[in-house]
């Protein structure tokens, strides 16, 4: 009972152990990261399309859960730029923005994705996550990247846009151009430029001045802050949302709210795909962040129990006025870097949230949407990376289709497409693969006990006896293929007495291959031709000691492939004659 | 030029050699096979809800077509009893049974079944079919014998029905049980009956009356003539058909008609998905039989080929008054046991189905459609084998999974829903058996050169050295999973000097299992950790050393796995200081 509490309670485990050092380390991370995430947060919210608020909400009682369930020690859970750029699209094709169902869906969105996490988790259904290619995703978020840099382009011109694809974004831009308002424009393209500096330049800057490395690195991390206030309070000193400016305004002072997600069943059947997706795209993100953070430490995730804590982050964002949330890689880094020790620095972190969402909201009140579009812009940027088109080409052209399609597709057709292709194509590629095995006819290599490929190496043969080295396990895609294969080779050489298949590669042979095996049995035993295999691993064999195929067997089974070469050639057996 | 002809028109290859004992052979096969095919022509046609002359239509163009293009010498090309059913299925679905848009609607089906098989045969995509697994294919034809069987039951009764599922039809005709008329069931059950015993009983009893083998063979399929003839008879001799005993009526006394299938873009998108099921399944159940019997006489099939001809066979069908045709299992093998040498028998049966078709169509005019129902009914039940669920529940439990939801899914919501569940359910559990493969961690067998799973033999190990061998091909699917693993065995024990990972069943690494090793070396690195192969094979090398993996790993590639036992033990590196 214990174990099974601590299994799903992870706090148990870190929570007996904290001690005083551990607390204030947790305590300056927390400290470091609040301060990095509420622009951030405002600025999520922005690119979802909800009112900034539901950014902070997000990442209070999200980060409580799975400071809770979760089992990473550094991971920090809240809104994150794909996740939202996928809870626009879905909820956009359900509601309209700016309304009171718009917001409702988004809450819908994280309880069944809150929901499909945490059953996957209960299920032990995480190795699900793996459909996800490690192509399919850099290419999907490279991809999203650049959707998400071009949806803000509206922000930075200050004109009014829509669509969901990089076709209908860019057209929607440049028909509303004229209506692009100036001030907004300067300020959005010099946030953007101070931003871009502050990330590449100033880091360099502060350690030629003489500052240590963290110190600088929590300075640059700040930028984003330093934008925030001289925007708002240029803003403010010349009235210059007066002039057109879009500001944040007021945003209400107030805890998370208890909120009602829609369950209206029309609503949960348009939204189950897009919270699918959502939930294993944002698995994936924060597995692999939880991940590599864990592995510096020597420490170790449960990827069902991440499934579990991120489930009930979501399904905690759903009931305070959240969306979707997951973990992030930008926080987590940071936090890390930061020397968080356990998941109380995010439990620390959401009370500065907390803090900062009754005591700090008025003063976002001329924050302009063009410097939040900014800070959207530059970190999304950072994601846009085509050196996997370059690398998957010179690796494997089918890593490189599915990356390509991924890549294209998301722009063309939107994320969900894109993604699902993705998947589709990598899965029908692997397929393909198998359905070809690359399969050897072996010869002894002289002097040894071993065979090698007759076309890549000098081996003795012998006319009567066929050895066929097959590199592939034996299921229904490939399993025709063998029959063909025996089959033409047969066709062709009619000296043959013998037909050996040398299976050290063979990992499954699954019902198909098995009656494939029978049929080739029965086919060569009509010619009086003996059928034998070699190096059948136990596992496989085990299996197939539960057939007849055994017992009808035109042949044996050797141990080795030397074992069937010494025996069938020294006095070929003929059993014509049966 | 000359080679590329005879590739795609194979009638230039035996008809060059073909001789009088050919074609007396072929002769005498085609005048057994038109006698089969008359009754079981009209019958087919039934089922599809086609009028019944299509059957035969449909038996004409296409077998000489195929007879040019096809590559099998003794497939006879037909209406076949699933594909009548997924016509009947596809077709109810855009049109009313009895209406001239139902005719045009199945000619469409032909044409865009045609040109999937052709346009799959030239881009040579025919290992698509291979996706059937064994299991699934068998778990369909069963259920589908079921259906078809079911189906033709309001015929033996006498009452309307219809329905496209099996409850939809018990349902149907239980509702209308009460208008059951008497002498049809009289003479639908006797036809049944009758045609029962002469295919259990009356063989045996010939050859005891002196008969030869074959003789008694040609005899008992003539056993559906015998009751077409004496119904027939009955029915004109009594005047049934005023007592309310459906006939087949009047039937045109012509050669196949030029007819033009439907073009409207709504029916092509309507029947699409039902075309390419048609095609594939048509072609696994064609193919199989064409490669049975090239078997027997060590002759080959070319399966890209044969989708050339059953293409042709196909769109030839769509113009000339008929429907989907294939290769049928029961025509095929009174062809190939009554002599057929070559395509040629395939076209002079032909020739007699169409002297049939101006001849004796008046003759059928009294047949009832009850004897008609009769011998489709005994017929299909011989498709209908339940055993392959207990052969697949002994064997692998996920290929009765397959088996079984595809049984159960075709009765319940229909035969596409049916078999596209049992092939996805089938590459699902492929990918997941997969994901999680075979890992043993082994140890040396003491006097050998061999290594062996710790949990299974009595090996020397040495706490230094960690020896992974990976049971499986690495890939997105399993690439996190090797990941976790290692994670997990280096966050346990702390003594690991070096890993080595055993390859020789490792056909494959894609990028996303590279970018897994690059993680595991990385991470291993950082604990002065060594990281090595062992035994890759020589493709999965190739493809390696076009990486910078290689040049980065933290250990060496030995070709043997005792090697790396040798070279690491006797004095072990520490690189902690790297």
């Amino acid at each position: 009972m214990t174990r099974l509490l601590r299994q799903y309670l992870p706090i148990l485990d870190w929570g007996r152990t904290y001690d005083r050092n551990a607390l204030s380390n947790d305590l300056i991370a927390a400290v470091i990261v609040t301060i990095m995430l509420i622009p951030q947060s405002l600025a999520y919210a922005l690119l979802a399309g909800l009112p900034p608020e539901a950014g902070i909400y997000a990442s209070i009682v999200p980060i409580m859960l799975y400071a809770v369930f979760g089992t990473s020690r550094a991971l920090a859970v809240g809104p994150v730029a794909v996740v939202s750029l996928l809870t626009a699209s879905a909820v956009g094709q359900v509601a309209e923005q700016g309304t009171a169902g718009y917001a409702v869906a988004a809450l819908t969105l994280a309880l069944m994705s809150g929901g499909f996490l945490m059953a996957l988790g209960l299920f032990r259904l995480g190795f699900l996550a793996n459909f996800l290619s490690h192509p399919v995703i850099a290419g999907f978020i490279t991809a999203s990247g650049i959707l998400i840099a071009t949806s803000q382009l509206k922000h930075v011109l200050g004109v009014e846009a829509e669509g969901h694809t990089l076709v209908e974004m860019v057209g929607s831009i440049l028909s509303h151009l004229n209506q692009t308002n100036w001030i907004t424009l300067i300020i959005g393209a010099a946030a953007t430029g101070f931003l871009f500096w502050v990330r590449k330049g100033l880091k360099p800057l502060l350690r030629r001045a003489g500052l240590g490395p963290r110190m600088a690195d929590v300075l640059t991390k700040a930028g984003p802050v330093a934008a925030v206030v001289v925007t708002t309070l240029l803003t403010w000193g010349f009235g210059l949302d007066g002039q057109g400016v879009k500001i944040v305004g007021s945003v209400p002072q107030s805890l998370p709210p208890l909120t009602m997600p829609g369950l209206a069943p029309d609503l949960l059947r348009q939204l189950a795909i897009p919270a699918i997706l959502i939930s294993i795209i944002g698995f994936v993100e924060s597995v692999s962040v939880a991940q590599t953070l864990a592995a510096k430490k020597r420490q170790r995730i449960d990827p069902d129990q991440e499934l579990i804590g991120l489930g009930a982050a979501n399904i905690g964002a759903a009931f305070t006025g959240g969306y979707p949330v997951t973990g992030g890689f930008a926080r987590s880094v940071v936090n890390f870097d930061a020397g968080a020790e356990t998941p109380a620095a995010g439990a620390f972190t959401a009370v500065g949230l907390a803090i900062a969402a009754v005591a700090l909201t008025p003063l976002v009140y001329f924050l302009p949407k063009a410097t939040l579009a900014a800070t959207i812009i530059v970190a999304v940027l950072s994601l846009v990376d085509f050196s996997i088109l370059k690398k998957t080409w010179g690796y494997s052209k089918s890593d490189f289709a599915a990356v390509a399609a991924t890549i294209v597709l998301t722009l063309w057709q939107g994320v969900e497409i894109g993604v699902a292709s993705g998947v589709l194509l990598s899965i029908g590629l692997h397929l393909y693969k198998t359905s070809r095995p690359h399969v050897a006819e072996v010869g002894l290599v002289p002097g040894t006990h071993h065979f090698r490929n007759i076309n890549r190496h000098k081996v003795e043969t012998d006319p009567s006896l066929l050895s066929i080295r097959i590199d592939e396990s034996l299921y229904f895609v490939n399993a025709r293929f063998l029959e063909d294969l025996i089959q033409d080779r047969i066709a062709e050489g009619c000296a043959v007495k013998n037909v050996v298949l040398m299976c050290p590669a063979v990992n499954e042979v699954d019902y198909s291959a098995l009656e494939s095996l029978e049929a080739i049995n029965h086919r060569l035993k009509d010619f009086g031709i003996g059928f034998h295999l070699s190096e059948v691993k136990g596992p496989v064999m085990d299996r197939l000691k539960t057939s007849h195929f055994l017992s009808e067997l035109n042949g044996k089974v050797y141990l080795s492939h030397y074992d069937a070469w010494q025996d069938l050639l020294p006095q070929p057996v003929s059993r014509a004659a049966e």
